[in-house]
């Protein structure tokens, strides 16, 4: 059967509310009698909170609420580490960090209160530099010391690995932060009612985390939070389980009778956003004359800022997720995490995989050249296999890895690029690759990486789906409307997918951790059956007839046998409602995939499939002013099957993007601890006239674990981006940099100490 | 084990936002970029629409939208009868109709717009008097004549049963129609999304079959529109199914891109609200000397107005109900539909059971008097019994009659008052009593009567009920969580009943035919014990022990016998979703009740329980003025069990208070068709000044079929107390009143014509 759906390049099921400009997002929502809240945020990065004075504010008219840190509930909040009150209380630990918030009748208003706060600080001496961070001496961030995490793994003989070496290469790499950039800044409407329950409608990925969330900060049970996500501007991992002005607009809606609007600008947004963990990577390989890795050694120092959040779990993937993408036997990981008095970092698209894919891609390319092989080469020569288990326990159950480093090593014309003549004046071309590798599902947030779909199909044959795995603008609602309307035999126009509301939807994680597709796809695809078994069963009866050769087409339920065996799919549905021991179709199925939580070593198969990705890139590199231009880019994403080549493509697209402004062009700027480029003006986000057209390609490897053979494409495509571009820049330049991003400044120096050594 | 919830009188769960002024009824919503809308409607009971000329109305500045018939669907709706458009096309049928919409910015510019649409009407004749319909040359209100429907049941041989009779009594009674008189005039907001789904905020008792009656009247999918139900302020049958305004509403809003609010006026409600069906009763009953009812024939004649709406089953419940609380044979119904260009008449609390209640009970006490019995005895003699099969076939499955008359003339001092010497001056006292039945479900919407429960427990061990079966204000809600908190073991505050809403809850009817309570009851007991033993089943694998002394309290899962087996709820709920396998506690439950559809005859046990009702009073009438005052009331309803003692209280004393002011002081007033006192203050319902201490008592019979022994207690209390009333005037007066309302002029007529014949 050739679908019509699965697998069709369709437009996103939410498009037509969006490209209208008529998609609701949390800071279009009003409610009657809704007021204004805004936030003073600390102007150091440390101090002691000596005094607040409110009464100016809280005088002005319009104000109806000024909250400090000692009007917040004493309990903190935090993912594994509860360190974070709901406003700051007795100290600042980053400049940014909110103080003092007030709410008004307008947000002029409330902004105008702000001025009339004073406080007193006494400043402090700030810990800035992680490096120093754990340096006797060093301002402390918490009383408990500097490291908030630390990761030691060991597998195999690593020293006799380095020992069996023909080479051994070593180099320190070190990758900046960087900033989301959603298109919407995070914005939040909270309100109780009359039963004294809170609505908090907020741009989140996870509904039940963010009720967690809440629930835990504000002291009060999850029961009485309902978390309602209207249409979300992209979340890239800022708005999982870290954010904290969601937070500050739950709490003030239970201070006032009215409903409270919370809507960061974008300068608020990038002080107190969650930003990727930079971190320093000395990274040490040993490899075999023929290329096979004998040993790897890794030291990772990363920082989470203020508070920790997710950072623990980003650093565990930056310390050994990408082991698991060759077949390898003795590596070593030690990983320390540290705060700093800057804003807290955490979880972002690839999480930890994008700092360890650009040093071991950039690594990869060093031994090859050092080998005298070509890098696609010596990653064939070392990439995981399906069936394989890696070092860590993974179970690959698919892998188009070599699939996907061809694709892009054809389409960029590889070989006949890479042997060209270099030394053809100021403006140098140069081809680079990389690989990358990504998990479909997590089991680590617990263990649980389940999700659970509901489906109604109403008395008129068209479906509802119900899920909180959430909509973000990466296409899950497109993913699953294709999934029911293939399995269940409906157009696609005949589905809805309901906004994730903890009220109603079952409990499931949300968006992270590419999950959304394989786990909740997995639970469409059974609901979809169970529902059609029960349309097909209800048939029977209704035409009283065998089920044999029942199907649902074209609006109907028909016999592929007997045409006159049929009935409208409607009529079916209503028969299903009412007759005895009826009842409107309506299916809950969980799927919980069978993966293992990581053991104490941090061993065990965690994701039910494994997504691989390779891009390779040109550039041009202007060697009198050191400015890079991308000439061409190919990424190829190994996402089992396109459940829809468009997303994908989307997915693949973005990803690259976000890449390329990582690599090339963002760069958080800090004084004193302040962010000082906080806006899009300054903080250059890679825009249309940065980027050649953008080449994207998929792999299909029919990952047996996944729904009709899909795994995950959200992230992995983000990985391989900056290694690429290094390693083509120094295929154009013979500069090798290490340190993100590749500013014209660092390309120049690089070529006035190549040329000094030369000299 | 004693229960800390169940049948103990706890407020109703919906009360604190009530009661704070919070609740939100679908009024009080506003959305941003809200219009108002405002009817035009028809000052002519009949008449031909010449013309319509909205051109100066869609003129005035701030008007969005002008729309008549001729905009609006060509498919008529209708529950059975198709007949009815959106707008009137081509004729009038009523005064009152809506002719056309206007929707502006304001309320006030809509309603001024109202004015500057210009309307040519040919007035035609109108048929007014339902008696005279049926004859030839009566205006026709629809061309296929003005006989809507029509019912004839016989049972056993009625000729052989009056034969067979030592007295037989004819006479014809005469019931009114009344105003269901809910605090609520109706109330709409609806919206079209960016995604062309329409959502409907709307006064209702069943957003199901309101989704299914928009979808109708719009011509569009059921699918694409959503229903959501706020805090409603009663309902009383009139916003079940035949409701037009938000049908109105929900069709304007799909023709501008903006919501669109349209709320009723006290007046334009009583317009075009859905009033009671009159009737004129003509009843003869045969009964042997000691009262045995050996023979009954009926003929009925309904008046449903322009529109049949649920007319035709209200008649039907009125042709035979009643008989089924007693044990006869012989019974003969002829029952007569028609048509009147009046405002469509249809469902009302007491479903038709009230016109013959009146019927039944008067005659019921004027044959005990001419056979020198006490009425109570009379009806106690040939009271139907727990376990008897009726003469429609309805299975008694508990019977509370008895205890019902016993409770209520003990109450009252039956036969002290009786007794008691009546020529005692100008003021007058007398007893009255009568006795009813009710069904606690009715298959007879479709051949379903089921109810679908879902019961999520969340991680903190409290809970989450979806349905649609409705709170109107009856406690529905309350009913459900105390329930789910028996038999789940947790507090009632930490359960919480979501609204209704046709996109998450499960398909339901909704709050009709008095089911809610003994179909989503039974549903709710078993939702909630199946949660139960998920819990149990996880605290088992939590706690490594058998499960079979484990048990919910306290907010924990403990041990009856091991005291160190204990974990705390929150704990096995968390667990119960993070482990392999797991997922959130989500459980969905159809409950279906053993009944059958009526047959073709009207034959079968449609429900799965019936509920009964007595009441007695003591009038005091003004012999010199014909005023009544209700001195006592004594109502006692066999509910089978009183989940909540004080619901049922609260439903029982409305009840009696709705039956006065039908019986006393509701009177509506017609000139040309048109309502003359379409207002509260000339439509006088009962209010506190007009009535005594209300005395309601409860009999539970523990009905085998219901949720606990529960069946249901909304509507069997308005049932006895016109007759009671009109009895007890009899007792006071020698006064026969057959005719409703009882007004201080038929008093007077009445005392004339006695005087008259003793002189």
């Amino acid at each position: 059967m050739t679908s019509s759906v699965l697998g069709q390049p369709v437009p996103q099921v939410t498009a037509q509310e969006k490209v209208l400009g008529r998609a609701q997002y949390s800071g279009d929502l009003k409610l009657p009698g809704m007021l204004h809240a805004k936030l003073l945020r600390s102007p150091h990065a440390h101090a002691r909170i000596v005094s607040i004075d409110t009464a100016q504010a809280a005088a002005l008219p319009g104000v109806k609420l000024v909250v400090t840190g000692q009007d917040v509930p004493e309990r903190c909040w935090g993912v594994k580490h509860k360190q974070q009150h709901v406003l700051a209380v007795g100290e600042v630990r980053f400049a940014g960090e909110e103080v003092a918030a007030v709410v008004a009748t307008s947000e002029d208003i409330a902004r105008d209160a702000l001025d009339l706060i004073r406080v007193e600080y006494e400043e402090l001496p700030a810990c800035l530099d992680p490096a120093a961070s754990l340096n006797e001496g060093s301002p402390l961030v918490h009383p408990e010391g500097n490291l908030a995490d630390e990761i030691n793994i060991s597998r195999g003989d690593v020293d006799a690995g380095f020992a069996a070496a023909d080479i051994v290469h070593e180099e320190t790499y070190k990758v900046h932060s960087q900033y989301p950039g959603y298109m919407e800044p995070m914005a939040t409407l909270a309100a109780e009612d009359g039963n004294g329950r809170l609505t908090v409608w907020t741009s989140t990925q996870t509904v039940f985390l963010a009720r967690a969330r809440f629930a835990e900060a504000l002291d009060r049970p999850v029961s009485t939070i309902r978390v309602i996500q209207p249409t979300v501007g992209g979340g890239f991992g800022a708005k999982i389980v870290e954010e904290r002005s969601s937070v500050i607009a739950a709490f003030l809606a239970t201070k006032v009778d009215r409903p409270v609007r919370l809507c960061l600008s974008r300068l608020e947004d990038f002080q107190s956003g969650c930003f990727s963990v930079p971190c320093s990577i000395k990274l040490k390989m040993g490899m075999t004359r023929d290329g096979r890795i004998t040993a790897k050694d890794v030291q990772i120092l990363s920082e989470c800022g203020a508070y920790a959040g997710l950072a623990p779990e980003v650093m565990l993937v930056t310390a050994m997720r990408s082991d698991n993408m060759q077949k390898i036997e003795n590596v070593r990981s030690c990983a320390r995490l540290v705060y700093t008095h800057t804003m807290p970092r955490g979880a972002f698209r690839g999480f930890g995989g994008t700092q360890m894919s650009f040093a071991l891609n950039s690594h990869m390319s060093v031994m090859a050249d050092r080998l005298g092989m070509d890098p696609i080469d010596l990653h064939r020569r070392n990439a995981i296999k399906t069936g394989d288990v890696s070092v860590h326990g993974w179970n690959i159950g698919s892998c188009g890895l070599p699939e996907c480093l061809d694709q892009v090593s054809t389409a960029i014309r590889w070989t006949e690029k890479r042997s060209r003549a270099k030394d053809i004046g100021p403006l140098r071309r140069g081809v680079g690759m990389a690989a990358a590798m990504h998990v479909s599902g997590n089991r680590t947030m617990g263990n649980w990486d389940g999700s659970t779909v509901v489906l109604k199909v109403n008395e008129d044959g068209r479906a509802q789906i119900l899920t909180a795995e959430s909509d973000i603008g990466q296409g899950a609602n497109t993913m699953l409307a294709q999934i029911c309307a293939e399995e269940l035999g409906i157009p696609l126009s005949h589905i809805t997918v309901s906004a994730p509301d903890t009220d109603s939807a079952p409990y499931n994680l949300g968006s992270l951790a590419s999950r959304v597709t394989i786990n909740a796809g997995n639970a469409m695809v059974k609901a979809a059956r169970q529902a059609r078994t029960q349309i097909l069963e209800a048939a029977v009866q209704k035409l009283e007839c065998d089920a044999s050769d029942l199907t649902i087409a074209d609006g109907a339920v028909q016999s592929t046998s007997n045409s006159n065996l049929f009935a409208p799919l409607p009529e079916i549905c209503r028969f299903h409602i009412f007759r005895h021991g009826g009842d409107g179709i309506h299916v809950r199925v969980t799927h919980d995939p069978d993966t293992k939580m990581m053991d104490a070593d941090h061993y065990g198969n965690i994701a039910p499939a494994y997504s691989f990705a390779a891009q390779a890139v040109e550039v041009e590199v202007d060697t009198e002013t050191g400015r890079v231009r991308l000439v061409e880019t190919y990424l190829s994403d190994d996402c089992g099957r396109a459940i829809n080549p468009l997303s994908v493509h989307g997915q693949s697209n973005g990803a690259a993007v976000q890449a390329v402004g990582w690599t090339l062009y963002e760069n958080l700027q800090f004084e004193d601890g302040q962010v000082m480029n906080g806006n899009l003006a300054d903080y250059t986000m890679a825009t249309a006239d940065a980027l050649p057209t953008l080449n994207s390609d998929i792999v299909e490897s029919f990952e047996p674990n996944g729904p009709l053979g899909a795994k995950g494409a959200s992230e992995t495509a983000i990985l391989p981006g900056a290694p690429a571009i290094a390693n083509a820049i120094y295929d154009a330049i013979g500069v090798r940099i290490t340190e993100l991003p590749i500013t014209p400044e660092k390309i120049l120096a690089g070529l006035a100490a190549r040329e000094q050594a030369h000299a």
